[in-house]
């Protein structure tokens, strides 16, 4: 934990940003953003349940939102004056299942809010400011770790580095460029644009330019061109699992950049944490989404009826693609990730 | 050239589609194709010019359209009773400039056409169907040639292959199905989409579903996962240059899949001739075009204003990447590109 002075509300911005304040939850609306960037107002918990559903925020938002939906529903039954216990108990069980696919784990994040709520009301203290800002403090310890992984990824980078990510990164994204700024370190960022939703356009390239920083976006067949063409000196991608033997479970098209990569002579540095419930690749399943997502682009249309489609959300890249795997403690070998812990 | 027995109306229809009847240039939309098919009707040359400016008409579709231009401009001048030569010289001109990057190839292709036209005249014969008749010559000896490439492309298909192509390969795919038609094989086509225009997605995918053979669309960040995952059994595509060196320029992309497929050990055949204008890769410029076609997606912006775009419009793969360059003659080895000669 080598950086504490990350200023929240600012790293909030490039999230999915839910904020609770004025007796509501305010959300970033993610369908519409980079386009417009405008925001859902929800001044009742089930308002929030009905964004989360129709997905106004997406990636890491909806547990944030989920969480602010836990003040707001702390301040609606505070103001109510029915049973307290039952109606944040049911709150958090209606926030928790806005979207089934992540009910398992937004539950964890709402019942830990029962928790701080009960424990202010016993104490006599506002539950809803409670929950606020045990929720600032999860956030901070995220942020906190990503700032640490930030430094350790920027000590690779070159002076006047040109950097390739691949779809969104998240907090990672954010603390690479300030971590970057203050060196004073120019880099300039290759973004791949990442179909079918385009995080690497719409989300990855709006942090880096928003930042101040150089940003191109090359579509998903160009990486392997660009690599040379442009002189990229690192490719960088966070993961959604990191197995335990070294294979990373990324967004899909993370395999074909890490083997261009490769061919090149260019390291790939993957952020994350090694995640021991899964010891090998065997456990994961790489998750297949509808067939219309990847016959459509930006809601158009591109292929005619009666032609299929094939969406793998991931792809896996063996352990002998990668040069490290970069987390809040140095950088491990994919080789030896039992070293984390 | 093993096979004459080509169907030239049912293979154009897959292609640029121009055509020339009842005193008018009918040509296929490809603006619009495949969402609807619709054809632009053009009643003079210069109606024939407006579209191929306008891109009516797109990869070698707008050289059928000079030509069939041309005997439409034969046409008019024959019924308007001017000075024929000087008139179809000025419209071989005018049809071969319609695009400046396009000139000089097209030039070669009217300026026949303006000798078919008078020889015609001399003979005093119709010069509109001389030249008709002439364009369909033309093509038919190009479609010989594509139908004896994919004679030799599908003897390297196993049964019930799965074949992954890149971008659109033109009369080779209509070719490389009728071939597999006539010996019932059964094959499985897998289309990466072809970012910025989707080629893959509109104009591969729509070949092989209107030939009836199964045929599944990617991203093109998948070819490197659903290699493996659909147990892809050759790659295939077409050349725009192939270096008599063996480095193969085609749309931007292909060098990524060759490396996926050498990755997973799939072989990657090139369909194309041997380019001798170009003894080795250095004489080859890559064309990078506009960036903003690289922040749209079917016409929709995808990335915030500021973001840069970088379009290289082909990419190199390296003859270590192919495992063959097949031709009308056979199949060549990418280091022996002067025994085609």
């Amino acid at each position: 934990m080598e950086r504490q002075d990350h200023d929240l509300a600012f790293m909030l911005k490039y999230e999915n940003v839910a904020w609770y304040e004025d007796n509501a939850v305010r959300i970033l609306d993610r369908r519409i953003y980079p386009a417009r960037i405008e925001y859902v107002t929800c001044s009742t918990y089930a308002e929030v349940i009905e964004a989360i559903r129709t997905m106004v925020t997406q990636s890491g938002g909806p547990y944030i939102a989920a969480a602010m939906g836990m003040a707001l529903a702390a301040r609606q039954l505070s103001a109510g004056g029915g049973d307290f216990e039952a109606g944040i108990r049911k709150a958090s069980r209606e926030l928790s299942h806005a979207r089934p696919t992540t009910a398992e784990k937004m539950s964890a994040i709402t019942e830990a809010c029962v928790d701080v709520a009960l424990a202010a009301k016993a104490a006599g203290k506002a539950p809803d400011e409670a929950i606020f800002f045990n929720n600032i403090e999860v956030v901070n310890r995220r942020y906190a770790r990503s700032a640490a992984t930030a430094v350790h990824l920027v000590n690779q980078f070159p002076d006047n580095a040109t950097v390739m990510t691949q779809c969104f990164a998240e907090t990672v994204v954010g603390m690479m460029l300030r971590e970057c700024r203050s060196r004073g370190k120019t880099i300039k960022v290759i973004c791949p644009e990442t179909r079918p939703y385009f995080q690497g356009a719409r989300l990855t390239a709006s942090v880096v330019h928003d930042m101040g920083f150089d940003v191109t976006v090359i579509t998903d067949n160009m990486p392997g061109y660009t690599m040379k063409a442009k002189k990229v000196d690192v490719f960088t991608s966070a993961a959604d699992v990191i197995c335990m033997d070294g294979h990373i479970v990324n967004k899909v098209g993370t395999f074909q950049i890490a083997l261009a990569a490769r061919y090149w002579g260019i390291p790939y540095f993957v952020t994350g944490t090694p995640n021991r419930e899964h010891p090998t690749i065997d456990t994961v399943k790489i998750e297949e989404r509808a067939e219309k997502d990847v016959l459509e682009a930006m809601g158009v249309r591109t292929a005619m009826e009666g032609v299929h489609g094939f969406y793998p959300a991931f792809d896996i890249t063996p352990p002998k693609l990668c040069d490290g795997v970069v987390t809040d403690k140095g950088i491990f070998s994919p080789y030896d990730l039992y070293a984390y812990y």
